[in-house]
Parts: C-alpha cells; structure tokens; sequence
C-alpha cells in the first residue's frame, strides 16, 4: 500500500482509538490529564505490548505524532463533545479501519523479526485489541472485549487470512489489503447481526471472592 | 530432572493454570474467547512477566504448545464442565505441582543469565504467582492472593530451599527436588490448616476515594 | 548533585512510596505478604515500566536496597501503626521529594540513552507516577491520579523547566536542582490551594457496561 495513505489510516484510527478511549474517562469523572492517558493507552498499549514482547523499542518512542494526535483528539472532545456523540457512526467506521490496520501492522512487524505465522496473528491480535483491555482495566471495568464483542475475533480472523494468502504466495499488497478487508467485514457484519460468541456458563459458585 | 518428565510435569501445570482462569472467567460470564484470554493470561503471564524483566523473547513465543494446551483447556471445560468440578481435588494437586515446577524454572532461568539468588527467588515467585494477579486484574477482582493465601510465600519459601541447597553443595537436580518438594508441602499444609499470614489491619479512614 | 546524598533522598522516596502502597493495602485487608507487594509495586513500578521501555535491566534487580527498604516499610507500619499515621505531613514531604527525584532519574536515564527530550519528559512522568497507578489497580481501585490530583501534571511540569534549562545551557546539576524544586512547589502549591485540573464532563450514556 501506498505508504502516505497507510500514515493517513493509522493516524484516523489511532484518533479513533484515542476518543473512544477519552469518552469512556469522560464517564467515569476522570480529569483531562486521566483522559489523556486512558486516550494514549487505548491508542498505543496495544502496540507497547507487542514492541516489548518482541523486543524492539516501543513504536511511539520514535514518532512524537502519536502523543500529539491524541492531545488533538483530547481537546476536540473538550471544544467539540456534544457534536461528536453524533458521529458515532463515522468513529466506529475508524475505529474499524484502525483495526484493521494495526492487526495488519502488528502481523507484518513480526514476520518481518522472523517469528512463525502463529506468533504473527497472537501479535496482531494483540496490537488492535490490547489497548482497549487495558483501557478498561484503567477505568476499573472487567474488559468489554471478553463480554460483548468479537472485536478480537476480528482480529485472529484477519490473521487467518493473511495466512491462507501467503500460503497461495498472493503478493504482500494484496495480501496485507485482503486480511484488512476481512476484520473490517467481520466487525460490521457482527455489529450489525448482533453475533457474539457463546458465553461459557455455570459455576458462579466456583468464584469464592 | 528427565526432561520429559519435566514436559509433561509443565503441560500438566499449564492445564491446571489454565482451567483455573477460564473458570473464573466463566464465573464473570465472558464469552468463549474472553475465557481462552483469561485461561492463557493466567497460564503464561508470569512467565511473561518474568522474561519481559529477565530481557529474553517470552518463552510461549518460542512453542506453540502453550496456545494449543489453553485451547484444549477451554474446550474440556465447555464440554466436560459439570464433571470437570468434581475433580477439584485433582486440580489442586496439578496447580500445587505446576506451581512447583514454575518456581523452579524460574530460578533456574534467572541463575543461567547470571543474576543473583535474590533475584531469582523473585523471578521464581513471579513465574509462579503473577498469573493469578493478572487473571484477578482481568476479572476486575482485587488480586485473591493478597487476601487470602499463603500461594506466594509458599514460592519465596521454595525458593529459600532452593538457595540453601546450593549453598550446602548439593547437586542441580536435587536442589531442584528439593526445591519443588517445598513448595508443595507448604502450599498442602497452608490449605489443610487454613494457614494464612496475618492481615495488616486497620486505617479504613486512609482510603480517600 | 552528591551522590550520597541523592542516594539518601532516593531510599527516603521510595519508602515514602511504599508506605503509600502498604497503608492502602491494609485499608482492604491484605495480609502481609500483599501489603508487601502492593508497597514493593508502588515503589518500584513506575522505574520498571520506564527500563522495559527504554530496554534496560529493571533497575531494583541491579541492587537490593529497594527489596530491603520495602521490607523495613512493612516492619515499621505492623509495628508503629497508628505512631504513622500521625506523621502525615512528614510523608507528605518525603512523597514530594521522592517524586521529584524519580522524575529527574527518569528524564536523565532517557537523555543518557540518546532518547530526544519529549520521550525523556514521558519516561519522567512515568518514573513518578505509574507506581501508583498499578498500587491503584492492585487494590481495584480506579487510578487516584486520574481523577484527584495534579500529582502527575507536576511531573510533566518538571519535565519541561528540565527542558528549559537545558536550552538556555544550565549545567546539568543546576538543571536537576531547578527540575525537581519545581516538582515539589507545583505539588505543594495544588495541594495547599486545592488546585485540580478540570473534569471531562458528560457523556454518562456513553458507558455501555
């Protein structure tokens, strides 16, 4: 893919993770400064995680753009609050291409440290869901992932097709745009059906805190 | 130590690890990823942890048993769970001896880097013990460990074996034992006795929020 | 700055720290052995995170004083409880101290490693303060920081006189001195005053839990 255009997704979607990171404080009475931090987490603690279990210097250490589009996406909430609530449809189309892109990031960056294709799609899967998990821990809240969505089964799915293509030796374009194609498609198709994995039942009385 | 008995000691303990945070996570009605993440959390994270401080690659990164075991973890208890309960007993005793096992790697991993006793019994205590604290984080509780149990003084106490067996001479594999053995006594007689370290009591008024 | 005498501040600092971690831990009733970890993670957890990032050796497995100190903290709270709490105001100042000196190691760590001064001002404030936010998430608390205190903004504002200092070319002690002086009047003052930074408002039906 073009790589300006790439900057220009992986910019929207870290906006997009960035806000809904900052709604979510917003709720919970956090202050600007929580806001901006759950906002920063959300948008790159998927990524750190990765970057530490491989061993490379977190991503975001390198480009100061990351830390500056989310005091943008911070202060749009401030001037802009009202107005954005009504955009809920343009930020989960971002959010969902941000996905997207950040599992295909996180699968490239890993085969390119020449780790197996397993590792690749756990690191992906990490690098667009991660930062939502600690987001909710941050706020206080069980992860909504692991309830409600299968936002994270977008992700090992998007992983799944990047390798059935490279396994059919489709080039790496082709092959990055299809996996992105396939966690878009599987997100909307699932927001919009209402899908959601099974809930693993019984045992209440198994937890004895 | 035969290694393949050393393997199937690990898996065993990974097993156990496993079901213990799907079982919670069910608990807390997470769908069935949420409960494989909570599972594979609770299974690999202090090892994790413990490599991520240590500067080497994450151990599950390096074999993929670790995944596949949660997954099979996941599906007995979606198949088996009524029955699985019933073996509570047998479970404690695979969480008591994987406990042991993951003390002892731990130790040996930090000595083969080359970093003191001290630390190692810290790593060891990790590896065994920081699992549980993230599955706790995860399911929103308060860590049980610091509450409850006597689970992690029972890794700094196998660990204390470990440093005087060495220091009495004794050779590696027998350390090791030893080491082990410790661990599980402790832990044994802990739950048997209801032993359990003294609560640090009273300055409710501290707590400001 | 002596370095006897750094040292004395940095021990005063981080017991300073670990009593806040410990006096918390036992508002919830944990025993011993959590309190421990609680104070120890408190202390200590801020420092970690910054050398996992910046790819260093977690700094408290290079020397024991931190493990040690930790201990005593626990020691003197089981023994002179209720003597402590008296000393609030005392706490308050070694808690200022501490701050402001962990924020001027983290920002030195990073310039020492060749990281430009926007990441060396993060790694400062997250010297500083992510201790308390993983204390917070210990005890399942959301993070007090976010939401009460300008303890965090005071290290971004030492971070940046830091700065300051560096381009009208301050020699390095004077820097330090000037960095962590204005850590402890910003935090002093937003104390005394009651100073906070304003709250996100609104959005409540946003958090869909």
């Amino acid at each position: 893919m073009d790589s300006t255009f790439l900057t220009i997704i992986e910019i929207l979607g870290t906006i997009a993770f960035a806000i809904s990171g900052i709604r979510l404080a917003s709720a919970k009475k956090f202050d600007w400064f929580g806001a901006y931090v759950v906002g920063l987490v959300t948008a790159i603690g998927g990524g750190t995680i990765r970057d530490v279990m491989l061993g490379c210097t977190p991503f975001w250490m390198l480009n100061s753009i990351y830390l500056a589009v989310t005091g943008i996406s911070l202060l749009s909430v401030i001037i802009f609050g009202k107005y954005l609530i009504r955009l809920q449809n343009t930020f989960f189309i971002f959010d969902t291409i941000g996905l997207a892109l950040f599992v295909v990031v996180g699968i490239q960056k890993s085969l390119a440290l020449d780790y197996p294709f397993w590792v690749a799609i756990v690191m992906g899967t990490i690098t667009g869901s991660a930062g939502g998990v600690l987001r909710d821990i941050f706020i206080n809240e069980a992860p909504l992932i692991f309830r409600k969505d299968i936002y994270a089964m977008a992700c090992v799915i998007g992983g799944l097709f990047y390798w059935a293509c490279y396994w059919i030796n489709l080039d790496e374009v082709t092959t990055q745009i299809i996996s992105a194609a396939s966690v878009i498609v599987v997100r909307i198709v699932a927001v919009k059906y209402h899908l959601s994995l099974p809930v693993l039942k019984g045992e209440e009385s198994e937890l004895d805190s």
